[in-house]
């Protein structure tokens, strides 16, 4: 089998802390080179831009977008229109107006555009999925709460307008919630608490129903001491469903059902691989429309001052 | 020719003061009936709820929803799933969820569904928008300032979460410069200026770009003294274009070429009779969106309180 050509354009943290064993993990995937002005990867011809790269390698089949959020559009614009395919770091875009445009563009040049979420490919997801496909609903309650100078050290333009705050994990949440079910929750509330000195929620309380009513109700913090909370219960008229640790770990009906290592990135990027083999996009706006929702909807409290 | 039968929903200010008049005026429309559980028409039968009215008048054609905004979205449904069409002011929904929602509703049904930009229906516009068509422009500048104390007297809830501040206003003019071309805007950068003792914003100023780098500026103040400026100036490589009035007055390189009257509502009901006829929706959900990036990525700072 032959492998596909991929560039990664961006090389910082995420890159090192995931791309790179996943991507060397993942059958069928071979990085050929990377593009970033700062810094290069050991092991791998580098480009100070995506331009030179796409020069340099003509036979790339696809990049990696992991580059600071703001530039991602302007990138995967670049690329796509390079006939390659595109593999998005979440959230996919800084608004609604890129993702939504790439997601046009792929569809017109029939190119392959992957916005990853990571957290779906969590391990309990699929399983979760499928027990709550057969049961009915009745709750969902969402709780993400961290300790922002534990996984966040020296992240300032979290604070910034355009940052999101703590909607940079509780993204992930949604991405998962929204993966686990195939109806629509529409946004009732929500209570945003902003740091006196800072653009961004440091907290954030949503109010969510389906077209049933069935309520969604989320709660993400940022001021949780160590060990993170990254859970949801869901009730349903069949029995109770709770998922643990971001996603790896299940229990149902008080049963343990899955407790597995958080593999996240290798399972994404077999998905891209999947994507790749097949043709197909996979582009979900839904998570960043929820947190546009709430920055449009939410009611902003302001708080202690955040340093 | 047949009229289509229509029932609205919501008796207020904006029915009293532009719908009814617009609906008598448009042949191939008959009112015959309203939905508000607080008010009626004079000379037409009214029902305390949609659900009473459909019950009541089961050979409706289509509703035209006129409820507060957070409302529009359950009754849209409900009459979508009756089988009527569905003409919502603007916004068309309190949240963008609700609004994908209700396309993707009237596309599974093959219902008509209109998400109405009044704006878009002021006298100049389609010259505005044809002209445009054959030149290359190089920027675009917006200012829509006027007196919220002259034009939304006593409207609390503009100021509340939710209630959209100056981008009530506001959305009028993107609702114009996203009918005007058909290339997308991306928002890069937003101030919004919001009081003291209040959620929304009094003045918001967005800077945005087209796929090519083409500027997009708008400057929207509530704190304008009367007579308001609902503006537009566009400049191309082969002229320039002022819009002025809202949309009722074009200069063409210096030329006055449209100064008309305003007459949005009867042109807006035409235009869903046209819907009607022909079994098509008109869903851009453009507007909505940029406001929702704009409040996503926007640098709030706060401005004296406003009473």
């Amino acid at each position: 089998m032959s492998s596909f050509r991929l560039g990664l354009v961006g090389a910082g943290k995420i890159v090192r802390d995931q791309h790179l064993a996943a991507i060397q993990a993942t059958p069928g995937l071979e990085l050929v080179a990377a593009a970033d002005p700062h810094t290069s990867l050991e092991g791998v011809p580098g480009y100070a831009s995506l331009e030179a790269m796409l020069f340099g390698e003509p036979s790339l089949d696809a990049v990696a977008i992991c580059t600071p959020t703001h530039l991602r559009h302007g990138l995967a614009r670049q690329a796509l229109e390079h006939g390659k395919a595109v593999l998005l770091e979440k959230p996919p875009g800084a608004t609604l107006a890129e993702v939504e445009d790439l997601k046009a563009l792929a569809e017109a040049r029939d190119s392959v555009l992957f916005a990853a979420w990571h957290s779906r490919f969590a391990p309990a997801v699929p399983l979760a999925r499928q027990w709550l496909s057969e049961r009915r609903v009745t709750g969902i309650e969402i709780v993400w709460h961290e300790d922002v100078r534990v996984w966040h050290p020296g992240q300032t333009w979290l604070w910034e307008a355009g940052g999101m705050g703590v909607f940079d994990p509780g993204i992930n949440a949604l991405s998962i919630v929204t993966r686990l079910f195939d109806t629509a929750f529409f946004l009732k509330h929500a209570r945003l608490e902003v740091p006196d000195n800072c653009q961004t929620p440091i907290a954030a309380r949503l109010h969510l129903r389906d077209g049933t009513g069935v309520p969604l109700d989320a709660d993400f913090d940022f001021r949780h001491e160590d060990p993170p909370r990254w859970e949801m219960a869901i009730t349903t008229e069949e029995g109770r469903l709770e998922l643990s640790g971001g996603g790896c770990r299940l229990v149902l009906d008080g049963e343990v059902a899955v407790d597995e290592p958080e593999r996240e990135y290798p399972e994404l990027y077999a998905h891209f691989h999947e994507l790749l083999t097949t043709g197909r996009s996979d582009v979900d706006i839904t998570p960043l429309r929820h947190v546009a929702d709430a920055m449009m909807l939410g009611h902003r409290e302001s708080v202690a001052p955040f340093s």
